[in-house]
């Protein structure tokens, strides 16, 4: 199976039980609006990069990656409840994301609001419920939800959108920058990689490498980002370009120009490609991952 | 110790806990202002009911409160958050809250937005490192976390939201009523008594009685908030009185007079207290909060 194939169908993985989960939700809960709204966003043709990552982990170590798929889902949920708080008219004031309307625009600010709360309290709830039936490996459940949990929270992904918000329309450093973008986006990626590392009990060295893997494609993410606002088109990112420059951001091409980032970019995925050395050709699909972050188009 | 006696002390345990958890944050976390916060909104002298009836839960089981401590901390968090988003100018639009700005009036709406996704984030985090570091007793941890997190979610409480939106302006039954109180403030209040009697470990039929009682307190509180809408006063319930009525909300009294709902507010109360005979003396204190919820002015 090549690349392209494998994450296809990964993707329809996570797809299939997000779909299936929300159904099922559509179909027990009374507040059948909230449910839509929870569906619109989180059905909105994502990448799945992050829940593909986890089933990825678990595909590595020859594990069913069924197994890892409710850390996956939750993760996803969490990445989805962030994405309708980031857009509300308080935060970004964003009308599209991946060219559809957003979740406020369709359901109204206040159902986009209880909308992202219901989807980071469903990640949680299937954390738990997934570790209340862990049997033997009820430990290792809870400790990999641990890991989700911190990444998500006020030392993680919100930590990152705070410092974000707080830099608007300054100049910051280099060093802030990074700081944000490992905590805003890097640290749930982290956690979609270590988590279901600690979940199917790999050693601690298989997990340290694949930390380190993470953090680098986490960085490798935020720089092809900064390139794609920059040299992308809006049909293909699915918002406009040249946001960052119109709302003086700091990027990692207005820091260190065009050339100096796609530089970067290529150093930070070498790096993350070397890290998994030591998996052997267990690691070829995330190997092509990263690559694939590097060099995608939206 | 008297029933006053008793509260002021349990909700000075509360205080304590959640006050040095919010300070270690302050000198943990870089993100200063976010931090703030979450503390202003914590630390707003909420009266604590759901954490007293927690630890209460646990005393009346001759246990060692801070045993259940972090759930009661959890359940305050998710209380805390669910206030700040309530408050924002697309929900309720309030400045004020127990007599001071809300969230958003002092710290703006983006961060109040990020301030309560942190809280409701953070209080996962208190219940699964609690859960890690539970020993023999994990699975009972994460049952009860698990209690907490359905209480709070889609069916619980953000369900019973999105009615109370759903509602305005509209003339709602009795019976949309009590389903939307049951799941807006009742779903939190009985996880705070049940998920204390599953961690500790009560039998099926003690928590079967407390889980009865719960639903009684949790309609009578919510009957007493109508009635002190209608008969309190600004200063003492920190908000102006009428709000309801201007704006046209059904409440208890709305729909059976204030004369019925007082009389309704009594039956529960008695309901409650009868159920927990089962435990004999030890449920003084529980009781004692039964008639407290009924009488309070505020």
């Amino acid at each position: 199976m090549n690349f392209r194939e494998e994450l296809t169908s990964l993707a329809a993985q996570v797809d299939d039980y997000l779909s299936a989960y929300f159904d099922r939700l559509k179909s027990e809960v009374p507040e059948k609006r909230l449910i839509e709204s929870m569906y619109y966003s989180i059905m909105a043709g994502g990448k799945r990069i992050r829940p593909v990552l986890t089933l990825a982990v678990a595909k590595m170590m020859s594990r069913d990656p069924n197994e890892v798929m409710p850390f996956a889902a939750a993760i996803e949920m969490i990445h989805t409840y962030s994405l309708i708080h980031d857009d509300l008219p308080a935060m970004d004031n964003d009308d599209y994301r991946r060219g559809r309307l957003t979740n406020h625009k369709v359901f109204g600010e206040a159902m986009a609001i209880l909308a992202g709360d219901a989807l980071l309290n469903e990640a949680f709830t299937l954390l738990l419920e997934t570790s209340v039936k862990a049997g033997n490996r009820i430990e290792r459940a809870v400790e990999a939800s641990c890991i989700i949990a911190k990444a998500a929270g006020r030392d993680g992904m919100i930590a990152g959108q705070v410092i974000d918000m707080e830099s608007e329309g300054k100049q910051i450093s280099g060093t802030v920058l990074k700081t944000m973008h490992r905590k805003k986006t890097g640290a749930l990626i982290r956690a979609s990689i270590v988590a279901p590392a600690v979940f199917i009990g790999l050693s601690r060295d298989e997990i340290k490498a694949l930390d380190e893997y993470a953090e680098h494609i986490g960085i490798a993410f935020q720089i092809k980002d900064d390139i794609l606002d920059v040299e992308g088109t809006a049909e293909e990112i699915g918002k406009p370009v040249g946001s960052d420059e119109r709302n003086k951001k700091t990027t990692y091409v207005s820091l260190y120009g065009l050339d100096g980032a796609r530089k970067m970019l290529d150093e930070v995925t070498q790096k993350a490609v070397e890290v998994l050395d030591v998996f052997g050709d267990k690691a070829w699909f995330l190997k092509e991952m990263a690559y694939f972050i590097a060099r995608r188009r939206n």
